[in-house]
């Protein structure tokens, strides 16, 4: 970066609803940190839950914060002991920074560390500005040929990547992704991606059906006029992308014995679930928290079969931050809105 | 057997609440199958179900039906080509005989065959007669010195196995199992035999807490007086051997990161569950049905570490089945009955 | 079939090198078997060994035997209980029937079945012949845009799938196959519709590597003038399918940290391998047995990105057997050699 | 400690041979580091090496160095950011702390880290001194019960718990341990422990055999006397820990289908395997690399069924530190000496 611009702006959450674009100073890496000039984020419905509520269950605002968890960008600056990237490498961002040493994090497991440092939630600030640090190791390098929105939503990518991981997807896997959002979409198409035979989408929401199938969904059901439960669709896998307590019952109905349930989609504190035939069939069910090692993947999957691009709806600057985080409420055609923090 | 004694005695069930003992002939064994003189059969809850109510679920008595799946004996007759047994070899009854040849059973989880022939399942004759036959395969030798009574509570002991492997318990894992009924002390032992540092049991059966804790439990909780909820033990494992819906759910969020959730117990069709818990905590959660390739593992528990013979609590002839059938209602100290039917 | 073609033509090996086109009668289904009509067989490197040996290893020829076990046909006759194929469905056959009921077919690895009867293998006769009777399980359906060729070569992808799915090949995996003979060609193909980012294919037939080259391979390397020593690519997997020792030294030693290595060609008794190497990197190495539960993606496969006809280099008839058997001697440029045993 | 005491005396290895004892500062703990006060230093093969040859493979003293990795203590110290421990903390130590950041550090595999840094591997300093300094993840905190010989034996026994672990030794297992030097005779007493249910040792040394047989060893084979050629026993895992050629090649011979084999003992650059043994019966195979996530079992161990101190045969102080180098090659009876480095 040019060494005299040592601030920058960023769109700060101070409350809900209200949004402050400020200059701020632009951050110093530590060391094994690189500085990343930040190309493009999405937003995510976190993101949009914060905005409107202030807090995610026990993650409060309780001071301002910059939202924005889904970024990609360029290395300017590297701190003491950066051996990884050069100046000028792109990266994606994988937004999550472990402690590196507790037991969850030597075992391979780092999403589950209790000492996480994830951005955009508090305190730790996000990418909805100019620059942002991280550590080298979470700034994975991304082909040229990639684009900053893509390697921005490498991040949700990464939440499918890691659901099909859990779920064992594999060559000729017969899949049920309930919800077609943007994580429903990217793990329907990281499904097909690892060889699944068939992919059923199944959602209330006509455009993005329409969208899921033009994405490779080898069936789609509206199931705001056709139910789960009239298919006769028997798979190995339910990806739970919905968050609907509905969905969610009568998807894991539509799993076969020795099948596989992942819950992806958050749907409050409890839900219920059809005991009887988890136990008859031997399901096995589980959910995702974020993901963990996933980057190589998503970025193979990006480089080839996963269109990320076609799931970018709408782009703002920096100052229409506010604008991009209301878009979702106001417009059932938006997919994937991305901010360029870039002036 | 002695070649003139073609007929025998057997417990029949011929609607609900309604066992009659009636001769029978002895069956044939056939190609690959081994005769069994039966020596001991445990009583389980199912066998009580069926006596109450004619039914479980989608399985409808529909014709007189011998009850009774727990069983041991001695081979006293051989079908062709039976080629491990001895006459006069002592075993135990896995009492369940899949297709052989399905994707499920040649992919090693024979028990989720949808065409497998189970003791005491309409139509399929249970053991409480003097003979049963069965595929040599699922006749499993034991040592001379396990009495009877133990060769056939290996059954509900496959039950602990089969729980404990899927719930991959092993050296210092913290186990809390909720329910000590019959399933849950087999659960609770096989935890303890496997390596467990800590094996938690909850209910609120005061006895059968006692006997838990007699068993080796490290720490018994009477939920009648204190909750799930109050403990701060965290579990890496969760066998559910109650299916009571408050256990499921309290236990559930006891345990921790990574952790494993087994549902034994059944609880009805559905139950709720904490999903927002398996989600932030990626708990894997998986019921179980019956077991496979659990006998090796059972005798060589039975043999050592897990005593079964202690749960014997009441015995009694093939003419008292009903009187055993009707135990657990009067008596909440009985934790398992065996019937003896030779005469 | 014809009700009344009661007797077919064979192709019979007496003795080493002394092949006998007789009639015998077609073989009649037994209880759950299906009566096939064989279109094509391909030939394979064990079928020359015995020809030429009249053994292989410790199975020795003793009587006439029928040699040939990749083959595809077309179900004409149903013996007892048989469920799952009508007449004129079109099979792959799977050549090798197990025993169903020991400890390893029970737990999902039949392959290892020390009872396993298997095509070709004494004194079990192959395919070189009209009609074979198989059990239904082992009949796997095929879909009409397969040709019969393609389906006598689910065989050899089979071994191909078997050695990736125990290297574990995933998306973005960097592959060494070493040897480029049908199945080194086929374990290529497998591992790239798997999504392995690199397959580098090594062998000292140009003609063959020139074909690798044509079916997807990232790079060749011909052995015989560039050793693999001189190479600088670090692999996570070594499939070796060439039975070289040279080969499967250096192959090993550019198998990078925590890789796997699976020895698929066979080579002799003893082999050297770089112990240290393993063990510094912990790799896991393993050697295949044939196959288990490989059809359906195999099936998939060849469904797809596989092209199994392209292996097919020599058509012959049933008379010209002997002559298919020492095409490989006479002639380096053959891949797969077929016979179609239909007049 | 106390504050005035800013030097300590350590045992220095200057070159092949030659060992000074000399004065050296206390080091100083970093961030997540604690300071260490050694209590117990087991003596390794490698020390030996390193003594006698001043190197290992690519691992060359260049600078004076002290040896010895298997230590317990107390904590004595912490540097910033300690959050685990409190002064007094007696400890085992983990020697090789790995950069926590890698690709295998952030899988789960952090022994395969290409930047770990181990005690008393060039240039890397060892235990055999006063005080050491550890980053606080590593330093495990042990029972007071457990003695500081045991606390340092942890080490070693880690070996053994991670080839089980590789080996997946469960209940029942029949092991064959080819080997009965101390790392032999921790992998037998770990296989005991994880419930297998024979375990053969063997050896040339009968005064280790003996005490094989003291510690648990179902059998035990003199191969001076009897080859294991000639034995009956079929294991479904081998653990190699001699590193004799022969008894690899033998040992793995006597593993029967689908077994385990784990290459613990260092044999050299090459070593003969019996490869169609491997191939026909599937075996998998594997070397380990020191261990990862081992400490939790180890400690667990250690606290129960595995004797370390029975190890411990030969005692030294820190003068003595070249007289327990020359041991093993003066006194066959030796196993495991230790060094008390504590005025």
């Amino acid at each position: 970066m040019a060494d005299g611009s040592r601030s920058m702006r960023a769109a700060v959450l101070h409350a809900p609803h209200e949004i402050v674009v400020e200059e701020r100073p632009v951050p110093r890496p530590e060391p094994h940190e690189v500085l990343v000039r930040v190309g493009s984020v999405g937003l995510c419905g976190s993101d949009v839950h914060y905005y409107e509520h202030g807090r995610i269950g026990d993650h409060v605002l309780r001071a301002p914060m910059v939202l924005g968890h889904e970024a990609g960008g360029e290395v300017v600056g590297r701190g003491d002991r950066v051996s990884r990237h050069d100046l000028g490498q792109r990266v994606s961002l994988e937004p999550g920074v472990p402690c590196l040493a507790c037991s969850h994090c030597l075992t391979g497991r780092y999403n589950l560390c209790p000492r996480m440092r994830f951005f955009a939630t508090p305190p730790v600030d996000g990418a909805f500005c100019e620059y942002v640090v991280l550590h080298e190791a979470f700034a994975h390098p991304v082909p040229d040929t990639m684009s900053d929105d893509s390697a921005a939503l490498l991040e949700p990518l990464s939440v499918g990547v890691w659901a099909c991981t859990r779920a064992r997807v594999g060559k000729g896997s017969r899949v049920l992704v309930t919800g077609s959002g943007p994580v429903g979409l990217v793990a329907m198409q990281t499904a097909l991606a690892l060889g699944a035979a068939e992919v059923v989408v199944s959602d209330v929401n006509t455009a993005r059906l329409e969208l899921a199938r033009e994405l490779g969904a080898t069936e789609v059901v509206d199931v705001g006029r056709t139910g789960l439960t009239e298919s006769s669709f028997e798979a190995d896998v339910l990806l739970e992308c919905s968050g609907n307590p509905t969905a969610t019952a009568q998807g894991v109905r539509r799993v076969g014995r020795a099948g596989r349930v992942v819950l992806v989609g958050m749907g409050g504190d409890e839900v219920a679930l059809p005991l009887a035939h988890i136990q008859q069939h031997e399901l096995d069910v589980t959910g995702t928290f974020r993901y963990a090692n996933t980057w190589p993947t998503a970025i193979a999957l990006a480089s080839g079969e996963v269109e990320l691009d076609r799931l970018v709806t709408h782009r703002f600057g920096l100052d229409e931050v506010e604008e991009a985080l209301t878009l979702p409420a106001r417009d059932p055609s938006a997919v994937k809105p991305v901010v360029h923090p870039q002036p």
